[in-house]
């Protein structure tokens, strides 16, 4: 089986992850090549920094010009873990027309150019594979585009950002705020000194995309996903949510409508019971929950993360990749042929806890209650508590369409009863 | 990229996982068509008893000679879910010399004779795929043999076997006995009549065997494996378990010696702590915790066995081995290079908890301490309850190898201090 002359890498992008990919490609070298039939070798490495030393790579493969590498012609593989957009997307096509496949972790650029990439790599007869791009080394895209290839998937529930969940599971164990909790993620390195794209929903919007697409063969980008951050969650959030018997993720959800008939992609805070494996994750790991047809209900669990996690996904699709090539096969590309439409936020039928402030006289429950009712939202419990005048009033529906449910809360704004909205929150996962 | 042509479908079996099987072939026809890029069609189902009405299974398809079915010479894919060794090790083995590749659920079959049939589907140029075999709907195979190609395993800790974790789950929850556990597991479809081969943990080591030798690329047969059944455990165990903030699980467990140089795998009930994600597995849940070099620590979680999760294990397979056919190409056969010898249970390393019946009298714990430091064996802690002249002692060891701590319950027994040894149990998972 085996051969001797090697298949040929090119590592664009030598930061955290590339280094252990690097690493592992040189420690694991005679494994790789025994699971592979054929020896892999490290043919160049594009950084943009070439001065910084790179513990165990060789200076004379380290490279300024990732476009010259990628146009080499003598690459087989070619595995980009720079992120972003741009020069990452020009570089994986620019790969494709030089011979080579391309292995990437790019969740951004695949969220958002998935199927030109797709469309790029079939044009030329190249493979291009991303399981690093979601939830780092659990295995999850190959699971969901071959292992459950014969199935229905209805539901995709993730934890796919583990600096959030480090932050949630801070506050929900300590009582910590949100912002003292941001802080001690930015001091252990949880969270980037900037972490809006974490924090702000971007990066699991940009996964729930990927999975999306992938679970339900169609496409869906990365705008078509109704985004909403983590930032307003608060202590009393949490109290509430504990109260219910729940605590609070920040959760990507990729549901099949009942019909059948069309998808909806959506990232948000949200309560789910205690009793739900989702609840038990902690800590910055991700897990994602599969609901389909015929195998029921699956979880994967595992870092979300980091640079050996990341690499570990990078090098199975290499491993992957190789052999394909070897062997004159391809991995599956794109399907998208179900084409199913992608429904906006306000057509996701699910469940609201509303905190209201609200004066404490008689009338005002009849009031609220009419709101809901008028909109066509049942109420599942109401719980009442007042002093002095004050009272707050918590509710929890039972399940509507999202767009009854903020026509809800907007028409609940203007009681003049109601003094203020204190939180809104989904309630997911019963 | 679709053809018209149909691929052909065997199906060898069609009682509870087979005629979900072909169900799904029916009703998700379209899909799986648009997958593989082919239609596939159900072109014979060989069963035992073809008076038995079948649903949705044109009767013309139905055989009783399922060795006339394999040899048809126009079959491209046999799905074999009958079970058991003969006749299922030949129908398949005849199916590749007819031009076939097969997919499998028969983990028995694959664990004792894994290395021959994939060496007969190699020198046929056939695929054998058996997601189904190893927990259930839970894509595990998959992940170990292709997203972990890149990393090295060195440990497999499992639930793979539902009646056995839905009868521990019971004892743990109502503090039942065994045999009230299993009468209710009876009752409810979740034991067979004959309940053996789950309790006795032969399921359980099969797929140990199956899963040991994916994640160490070691041929491991149903004879390395250790085995003990859960048929001892008792209210008591629980109760212990409970006093060290454990539960009681039966574990498949598969590991690389510290030195890299061995491998083991045994099947036994153990303690493992609550805090560990497999002491939150319900039911008849199935679950697999798989640590490695790169990836850290991943879980696998779902239904472990059913009709219809069985059927998307099976599926998915067919849907790859289907487009593998029409790719030209092959999927990963055996990948045994790294033939590390399979080591003995008395060399692994683990942790004893045992309970002894001892004399209430000074003195003894001194004698039982003795006899622990003379097999080298370091206690972690020591917890002594007495009444009446009678007294319990219940020792929790640190880490030390099996033989050494089997030896020291030989020589505990032959204390006159020592009235009987209640239970011992080892400890995973910390």
């Amino acid at each position: 089986m085996m051969r001797t002359r090697p298949l040929k890498v090119a590592l664009l992008g030598c930061g955290v992850v590339g280094s252990e990919v690097a690493r592992i490609m040189t420690t694991h070298a005679d494994d790789l090549a025994a699971r592979i039939g054929a020896p892999v070798e490290l043919a160049g490495v594009a950084v943009r920094r070439p001065d910084r030393v790179r513990a165990g790579i060789d200076p004379a493969l380290v490279t300024t010009d990732a476009t010259a590498l990628v146009k080499r012609g003598d690459i087989d593989v070619v595995i980009e873990v720079i992120g972003g957009i741009e020069p990452a997307r020009t570089l994986i096509t620019t790969a494709f027309e030089h011979g080579a496949s391309v292995v990437s972790a790019n969740k951004a650029l695949l969220a958002q150019d998935g199927a030109a990439l797709h469309a790029a790599a079939a044009e030329q007869g190249r493979d291009l594979y991303y399981e690093a791009a979601v939830a780092g080394a659990i295995p999850l895209i190959r699971p969901l585009r071959e292992s459950l290839a014969g199935d229905k998937v209805n539901r995709v529930l993730g934890i796919v950002n583990g600096t959030t969940n480090f932050i949630l599971d801070k506050m929900d164990s300590t009582g910590a705020g949100y912002q003292e909790a941001l802080d001690e993620a930015t001091a252990l390195g949880y969270a980037e000194a900037d972490p809006t794209a974490d924090v702000e929903g971007f990066d699991a919007a940009a996964k729930a995309a990927i999975l999306a697409g992938i679970a339900f063969h169609t496409r869906v980008r990365l705008d078509d996903v109704h985004r909403e951050g983590m930032t307003e969650v608060t202590a009393a959030d949490f109290a509430s949510a504990r109260g219910m018997g729940c605590t609070i993720k920040l959760l990507a959800i990729c549901e099949r409508a009942v019909d059948g008939a069309s998808v909806t992609a959506r990232v948000h805070p949200a309560m789910i019971p205690l009793s739900h494996p989702l609840a038990n994750v902690r800590g910055a790991y991700n897990a994602v929950f599969v609901e389909s047809d015929a195998a029921g209900q699956l979880m994967f669990y595992g870092p979300g993360a980091g640079g050996a996690p990341t690499a570990s996904a990078v090098l199975g699709d290499l491993v992957a990749v190789c052999r394909n090539k070897l062997g004159g096969a391809h991995g599956f590309g794109e399907s998208a042929y179900a084409a199913l439409p992608v429904s906006s936020m306000g057509e996701v039928v699910t469940r609201y806890h509303i905190s209201l402030d609200v004066a404490d006289k008689p009338g005002v429950l009849a009031q609220v209650a009419t709101v809901f009712a008028e909109h066509g939202v049942s109420i599942d419990t109401v719980r009442q508590q007042g002093k002095d005048g004050e009272a707050s009033l918590v509710v929890v529906t039972h399940r509507a369409s999202d767009a009854a449910l903020q026509g809800t809360v907007e028409a609940l704004r203007t009681l003049d009863t109601v003094r203020g909205v204190a939180s809104i929150m989904r309630v997911e996962g019963e």
